[in-house]
């Protein structure tokens, strides 16, 4: 990504191994993530540009002198994040803070992005995920799931265990993003009673009532809180934010029930937001959640994704060559799409 | 109080039932509490005034025809909120979101504050709990222990309750007042092992040692922060903030460590704060607390009280007679005095 609105697809040297660490992973299948488009929206022009993509599958193909779980030819899932899965805060499932890792774009990184043929993977054995048995598959709808496990499927698993949902819950999902559907489906599988979706796109609340949602609040705004207190009367025990943007945490905010939980999972694009006593301090609210530590979670998500109980690659609705990849910004940018594969 | 630095203490009529759900209690002792210093800073001149207290334990004179649980001559700890003890948020614990009750001072509650010779108490029966055994008593040590619990030991409990304070917690307490000294108690009765206690008055700090602080650091700011994050090895895994001014918030966000929590109980004297990427969302923080529905917690802490185990009215260095309370207020205010008892 060269700037707002401005991605190209460029030839780059193949990747290779520099540390003994590393893996070289060719991609299978990548995708474009809605928290791509916030750089598409603001992202100041450059000249170098900056590799994009977190998300990805694929087989590896080479690996470093010290890589000890991974082998040419396995099939593996990537993590939004590299981490070692050795330090304190990857022991504790919080792989986002890992202390020698990080995200695909930092420097300290220093690995270029998932949107492309092969990625080079920096401390392959604790980042990346092997799936045995799916080899060479082209069963589209596994390749659809497996990769929603590298963010989407494990950010709304993320928002729904961080809110705390349970046998039982009333849980409102704020956005119908491919991580709020996805938020939809998590919630209902721990076990959610009543699972309320705000979104005003027919087609991806059509699927979040297949994924579980229980009702559906088109309204935003006031209307839209309204239309939510009034379902759960008088606001939502846990609410799971999958936006990012100011709108979204106030419209949170406005229908979580007092001693509720508000769970974001949506990047925000904002600073500041009100927290005191008027908002959260006074009704006891718990503000959670954050960048979702996917890798802890996979291990957890993957049999129902792999015997098909569970189908959450149905976010996908548009698939793209490479080549095309601008165009996959431009139809999730524009609505037009839910969420975009990318196929090199 | 008629406005910023100015209290007044004044004549008014006897309180009387006014429903059948009302008791007066005479008030036994009452307090000033740490929040009352915010409106004494910054309130608007008025002329009516606004009768303040929230803390204070009695006797109860009178009860209404509907009060079953008390009669007149049982010692009662009034908690700083009212509460009907049968609506939903009752049930739950959160006494202070209560559909009936409220704060001593909301116009909706209709009566006056505790620093009195004697209040009407709405919804009795939801609001007081009866101390038997204790009568006249005129154990002052025992006094001051019970009257914290109408606010400042329930406050600091609920503090370390929804920061998660459990067996072998780090916890870093952010505020040398009553409240924070009480968290520093309830944070190690909960069996937190390590608690750092940030605070810059020493006779304060020294009574935190007592109360249980492993560890004091008396400085502010960016010192404060590298120096807590410097004993606890990175960050602490527990904030609880208790004091409610941005300096504070931010502290507490400087020194929380990865995946924490920070749980606040000092009253927010601001609207806004960080939360975003930088602050609590990439290191996936949780920020809770709020308002502490101390009714919640009486019973379960009045047993250690009553028996002596602990001593939270040791926060107590001052008692004035109520004619004395502008004093009260002026000595809390300039730091001559940690927490003042009222003696009507």
């Amino acid at each position: 990504m060269y700037g707002a609105g401005d991605v190209r697809v460029t030839d780059a040297p193949d990747p290779t191994i520099q540390l003994a660490t590393d893996a070289v992973v060719r991609v299978t299948r990548a995708c474009v993530c809605g928290s791509d488009l916030h750089p598409y929206h603001s992202m100041p022009a450059s000249v170098d540009g900056t590799p994009m993509g977190h998300e990805f599958i694929g087989v590896v193909e080479q690996v470093g002198g010290e890589v000890t779980t991974l082998s040419p030819g396995d099939f593996v899932i990537a993590p939004f994040a590299v981490s070692c899965g050795t330090c304190e805060f990857c022991r504790a499932g919080l792989h986002t803070s890992c202390v020698r890792g990080g995200f695909w774009s930092d420097a300290r990184i220093g690995t270029a992005g998932g949107q492309a043929e092969a990625v080079r993977v920096p401390l392959a054995d604790g980042t990346l995920v092997k799936v045995p048995g799916v080899g060479d598959s082209t069963d589209e709808a596994l390749l659809a799931s497996l990769l929603t496990l590298s963010d989407v499927y494990g950010t709304g698993w993320h928002a729904a265990v961080k809110g705390g949902v349970r046998e039982g819950s009333t849980v409102t999902v704020v956005g119908d993003g491919a991580v709020g559907l996805l938020a939809v489906l998590s919630a209902t599988q721990l076990g959610a009673e009543r699972v309320v979706l705000m979104g005003r796109h027919q087609e991806r609340t059509d699927l979040g009532r297949e994924l579980g949602a229980t009702d559906v609040v088109a309204e935003r705004g006031d209307e839209g809180i309204a239309a939510v207190r009034d379902l759960t009367d008088g606001g939502s025990e846990i609410v799971l934010e999958a936006v990012g943007h100011m709108p979204a945490y106030e419209q949170a905010v406005g229908i979580v029930r007092p001693g509720g939980v508000i769970s974001r999972v949506g990047v925000p694009q904002y600073d500041d937001a009100p927290v005191g006593f008027g908002s959260l301090f006074g009704p006891n609210i718990t503000l959670t959640g954050g960048p979702a530590p996917v890798r802890a979670y996979i291990e957890e998500l993957l049999p129902a994704v792999l015997d098909g109980t569970v189908d959450p690659g149905r976010v996908f609705d548009l698939t793209v060559g490479l080549e095309e990849a601008p165009k996959a910004y431009a139809a999730m940018d524009e609505r037009a799409a839910l969420k975009v594969m990318i196929r090199p």
